[in-house]
């Protein structure tokens, strides 16, 4: 039997530490393919590269596993895996360990989750693992295991049709798994405004999420902040199909 | 009773053609604030700017309109609006008018849908439009008089809750209105490589879509592809519920 075949991205870059720790734990699963963003590129959504060209190259590879470095998004990234440089489609696609957490609506926002979206469209089961700190230097230790197991039993069992997973862990230890919802909420007072020397502003983008539903026991946020792993299954169908017949009943 | 206050944004720029013709459209409705990107930002998904500082600038007012150019995505262009240049939530906001569709999967790939899918995790009746040409100059005669109803109808009756639209028209002719869902899809055959003169390999992005169910008729393809706008209501929960029983039942 062949061994599986696992492509691996990320939107923190190629050299970041959540990514080598993700390629060691799938070495353990099957012959790894890493092709990630060659800067960091965070909050890049299902952003695609289109006014200018992108380019890949190898830059190591040792018996089991390869690793590319691409000037493009984590989508360009899977896209390029896809189309140039795998011979056959993986048999799973895991994103991250993203430093940082994807949960909420944060999952829209992300470059993580864009790579795992992007495998999902392409009919690849696919994972994205996010760890809900933003120190330089997380440590990843507690969550490896879950990592490891969840990939697994991905691989064996696969994923419901055009279903994906957005895998968040808490920061330190990690009281048990909890299937969760998508949390409400939105992001408030997201900027900081600067003056540059010439006397003109400037804003970074920075903000609080507000979480809309603090008490409710079966959302991501609820899992995170007390102390489990959160998997949401997530839909590229964005159709909201309970409203369909409310905007017919408009008579546009 | 105060006029109603809409925001517009896109993501050809704010000198495109579709978000001039949007503008016009919905001073007929009320005050209008346009926050645009300075240049062409298509297939900028959600993404946000966050290794560079964004700015933007006043570029022309007069009675019940004024405009905005902004260095950032579609998105950034929305959170700057809500942020830093409206006093009040606005009543409406649209986006568009895009060239080029947006329907099937490229919903999550439009940095047109992007500034909608803010707006309404932001509470604020949103609407995406695009016409289904790639024309330099593209006639948007037909779909004008559909554009005010749809943002009228919108502005009376609201949306339901986290839900917006995703609206897209044919090219030419129109036969009337189909309250769609998203059709399944995926792009194959995504690169043309070219070498450079130092004999590198780059590559840009392209394409063909594969629709998987050319047949339904429920599906925003098969309504714009037979002469029929597309209204999908989207929303930003991707959250697959139906899917949570059965990773519960792995037991991780």
């Amino acid at each position: 039997m062949n061994k599986s075949l696992i492509l691996i991205s990320n939107d923190d870059g190629i050299d970041a530490k959540g990514i080598k720790i993700l390629t060691k734990l799938m070495q353990q699963l099957g012959d790894v393919v890493v092709v990630a963003p060659d800067v960091p590129r965070s909050a890049q959504s299902n952003a695609l590269t289109v006014t200018q060209p992108i380019r890949f190259r190898k830059i190591e590879e040792e018996e089991g596993m390869i690793r590319y470095s691409c000037t493009g998004t984590p989508t360009d990234c899977v896209k390029i895996a896809l189309n140039e440089i795998l011979n056959r489609k993986p048999d799973l696609l895991v994103s991250g360990i993203n430093h940082g957490s994807n949960s909420a609506i944060n999952v829209i926002y992300s470059g993580t989750m864009g790579a795992v979206f992007e495998g999902c469209e392409n009919g690849i089961p696919s994972i994205g693992f996010s760890l809900a700190s933003h120190f330089p230097d997380p440590d990843f230790g507690y969550f490896e295991p879950y990592v490891l197991k969840i990939a697994q039993t991905v691989l064996e069992k696969a994923l419901p049709e055009s279903v994906c997973l957005n895998v968040n862990a808490p920061c330190g230890e990690i009281r048990g798994v909890r299937v969760s919802r998508q949390c409400k909420g939105y992001w408030t007072k997201e900027f900081a405004g600067r003056t540059d020397p010439a006397g003109r502003a400037y804003y970074w983008l920075t903000g609080y999420f507000e979480n809309m539903e603090p008490d409710a026991e079966d959302t991501d946020e609820w899992a995170i902040s007390h102390g489990f792993i959160s998997i949401v299954p997530d839909k590229i169908d964005l159709t909201a199909y309970e409203a369909m017949e409310t905007i017919r009943s408009w008579d546009l």
